[in-house]
């Protein structure tokens, strides 16, 4: 395998805070190494529209503290096509574009995999998504920002909870994955956490909630990860609470959107340059087809086709200590 | 009328942050003119409870940098009752209360002004409320803190919504008033603001969207106001227009009770401080049935029956202003 | 006078956050107007040098939310001299710019009156430093702003001086207005403040010292003004206290220019965007050698000269207030 | 060994942002297991005088959001002396308090060992100090929020430096260690970094600050870590530079005590409640004299007599990331 002399960055998926930082990582690794970088806009679909710009160490200058993407996101119904890939390949190909590392979660990776087969292009991936849902890294680009937004929220509904004791149910990111439910609700001090990965079931909820009044508590928050079964309908499980637990006013509030902004955390900048300088080292060592994470601290690889599986073991240390700290 | 030796404070209706200000100013007030001072907890249903605590200048040490309200707050439908205004005021006798001062909304201080033509009880009010809606003040207790979380939040969400080229509504606290959709509209560069005040039309905003669409905008920020008809369904308005503007995907947030929290701004904590200095100080000059705002950046009163009577006029320089700079 | 066509904008004198919002709004009130606008970098060294960029609505999109000003800022000494403002007037002759709106503090303001004498060129003025040190307007851009990070950078030193019992003395901005030193310290709920306008002296502040230490507090804040005679020497300030009062540990923190960054709060934003509109306004109207600055919360203005003046006088309400409030 | 029915808890040495959480953790954990819990205020020192409170779950209600330690810390010269300990001993007889948890750093631990052997009084120890110096564990309690609260300032001195074109020193905290300074230099995207880890010399930073001059940088950020030789002489270092590199003007700004305070981060309030909840149950596992820490995300335990070994293995990827990132 040639080593590449023109490297193409990318961001797919849904966008992810600390995703600046990793561009600047990957585009400053390529004028320390004496390659050149060329910038892909809007995702894989970019790819295909050929919609380039060259990119050099200044043009990532005050970028690394500002949230979203400036190359922009898209999700690509073209790539899903060969017809699409086979696009993406000639401009590449047009371009001198060697090698290209695209930075987002399972999606872009799995489409990431497919072309490599097909063209034989190399790819390295960086994991970029707030859900921390990505197997073979311990941390996901944007998943510690993501937490401290939700974290800096619930705080804040919390004034507004106690003054009135009231009950809040705050609805926070996660699909398939209650990390950050499970992470943002023990360091928020909720009272109960519904995730995905657990059924608590709406009668045990409201068993607690009514222990949890007894035993003191004026106001409670319950975190719900969005992807939970009876988070799903978060204003019927309001009423329903209200209909069996006289006591408590409650409310409802869905975090949504500002989740996925803001300027990201020093972790997350350091993560995100660190993967970046990873993901060009990768390349220039000749790898393919596999993600950069950290796993224990040390930037490593993983196989796309790993990276891909996902990571919903639960933690069960997290989930006892969630228990035993809102008693 | 005889000087009060023994004032009580509570807030009441919404909580807004600041209110923990305003309470510490009044303590320590007391404290400066060697009056005692009783904290009233859960607003007039404390007071027709007499959950009472007295509290001194140590009492509230390290709240000035706090959310919400320490005193908690409620809605007593008791207090609309006499008979409910008859134990509250039974209580303050026993208590050998002398004053109150009440920290809340038009609802408190219409509630405080029935009571102080019932019982002859001198009751000074202070203009707690995010919603900057009483008349009389140039601005409320908790005001400028709302506008700062809703422009944080908004900030956050710009960041995604520029990454996908995607609209967003999101929906701002104000049940009547347009203050907080105007001002944090402005401030967080939107490219439309709705508000009850003006009465914008589903039409005409396809339209403005659409231009903006056209003179290079990829993604855009519409704020809309709680209280705004076309704006009272969101969810339905983000279908209409994604039905009628195809290229855009259309996304909702609603801030909701976030608004409500968080460390109050440097100018609501000074505002606050003053307005308690300026509560006790009106209560010891005799003064009874007003309300302490700030006018002008001087602290001056206005009788409760004007402060209640609402500031709906529309800022016509402030709307020019957003229309000009959204262009 | 001819109505100009063409309108340059600067940003001159110590940088404050929102000067980008009140650039967004010169340009897009040209745009508004059908005007050209030219930003010129580095202030009024800027214009020497020819500096200039054409700016259009789309040049200024997402800045409104960012510190510092993307035209940059500098002190000139060239436009002390004739040669340096007859080059400067030269190169706005030859770019076909008919006016200036320049945004700065009063040395900015004494140039541009220099300039308009010399050459019958129009100039608005809009007050943009984080000193508030400007006659003629209630709020000078960036004041705000500063406010806010000085209060919470306190708040953080608060979390460390409860934990430890220690006094901190916390030097904030201010070389000849004690105005966020006043307003940072009551907010901050700090027990003294330093500022030039009221000599308070080493021996009172012992004895308050040692007074609030008998009254039960553990720790203490001190905030001093840079400006303020015996805060000059701010070590030498805390080696006497800890000589004088032995009980005490006394740390000392310069917060220094962290207070001239960060993102700007919606105050600022919303003045920003109001008076450059208002700035744009003005030259239509064939004003110039005004300041364009909001008095009870209404654009006005007020001649250069005036402006300059400086505002130094003492706010004794708040300085009662802040005695009555760290009791 | 026999298992503890009544567990005291207190923090010691410097405060750090999450030790609240860990005492509630602590606290929560004692109610969980029916166990009975003493905070102990003022650390070492209170075991002294025999400073104690008892704690319940309701006791730490709305602290985990908080920084500092509601405990209080301080150092004791007192408990460096047999007599001290002894009478630290026969406090916690007399109170039947059968075991520690201490939070804290290295003196701490130190402390804590020798009381141990001299009493056979069981202790379990919990790393807080914002240093993260402490061997056998990846993180200490604090070290997370303190990086935030540096990259947040050096974030607001970029803006005002990006608009000056200046070179700002500025100096975090690290004694010994220089973790703060490079991550925080990562994340806030430093020229260069100086650590005591690794010697700079004055005049290899003068060619690197030459040299990025050259490459077009306008302004720059130089993180000085504290317990660097060069820096400690931080103003020392910019008349240096300015003698040397005429064309740049160079600002100080020390962080100081910011660094210590705030409201910890979502990490350190999950971290702190894990370690809480972790040393409750080594104490019940009878274990002793340990550190509770956290190695690959896991939750372990080390002999005290490592811990206090300190870690300052310097990272060298992490520097290799600096060198590369700032070209």
């Amino acid at each position: 395998m040639k080593i590449p002399k023109k490297i193409g960055v990318l961001t797919s998926g849904g966008d992810a805070p600390g995703m600046n930082a990793a561009i600047r990582a990957v585009v400053r690794s390529c004028t320390y190494y004496n390659l050149e970088c060329v910038g892909v806009y809007r995702g894989l679909q970019g790819l295909i529209e050929g919609d380039f710009e060259d990119l050099n160490a200044r043009s990532v200058k005050n970028i690394i503290n500002r949230g979203g993407t400036f190359l922009k996101s898209a999700r690509s119904k073209d790539f899903l096509t060969f017809e699409g890939r086979k696009k993406a390949f000639n401009n590449l190909q047009n371009e001198n574009i060697d090698a290209l590392v695209v930075i987002g979660g399972d999606g872009t990776f799995a489409g990431a995999s497919v072309f490599i087969k097909e063209f034989n292009f190399p790819i390295v991936g960086i994991p970029g998504t707030i859900d921390n849902d990505i197997n073979g890294t311990d941390y996901t680009i944007g998943y510690d920002t993501a937490l401290n937004t939700a974290v800096e929220a619930i705080d804040k509904i919390r004034d507004t909870a106690n003054s009135h004791n009231r009950l809040f149910l705050v609805e926070v990111m996660g699909r398939d994955a209650g990390d950050i439910a499970l992470n943002a609700g023990i360091a928020a001090g909720a009272e109960e956490i519904l995730i995905p990965e657990q059924n608590l079931g709406r009668e045990r909820l409201l068993e607690s909630l009514s222990r949890s009044k007894k035993s003191g508590k004026t106001s409670s928050i319950v975190v719900v990860c969005e992807g939970d079964q009876i988070g799903k309908n978060i204003f019927g499980l309001a009423e329903y609470i209200e209909e069996n637990l006289k006591e408590y006013e409650v409310r409802v509030t869905v975090l949504g959107h500002i989740q996925r902004g803001g300027s990201p955390s020093c972790y997350d900048r350091v993560l995100a340059s660190r993967l970046g300088v990873g993901a060009v080292d990768a390349l220039l060592r000749g790898e393919t087809n596999i993600m950069i994470g950290i796993v224990h601290n040390r930037v490593t690889s993983v196989p796309f086709s790993e990276a891909i599986k996902g990571s919903n073991e639960i933690d069960e240390e997290l989930i006892r200590v969630a228990d035993i700290i809102s008693i």
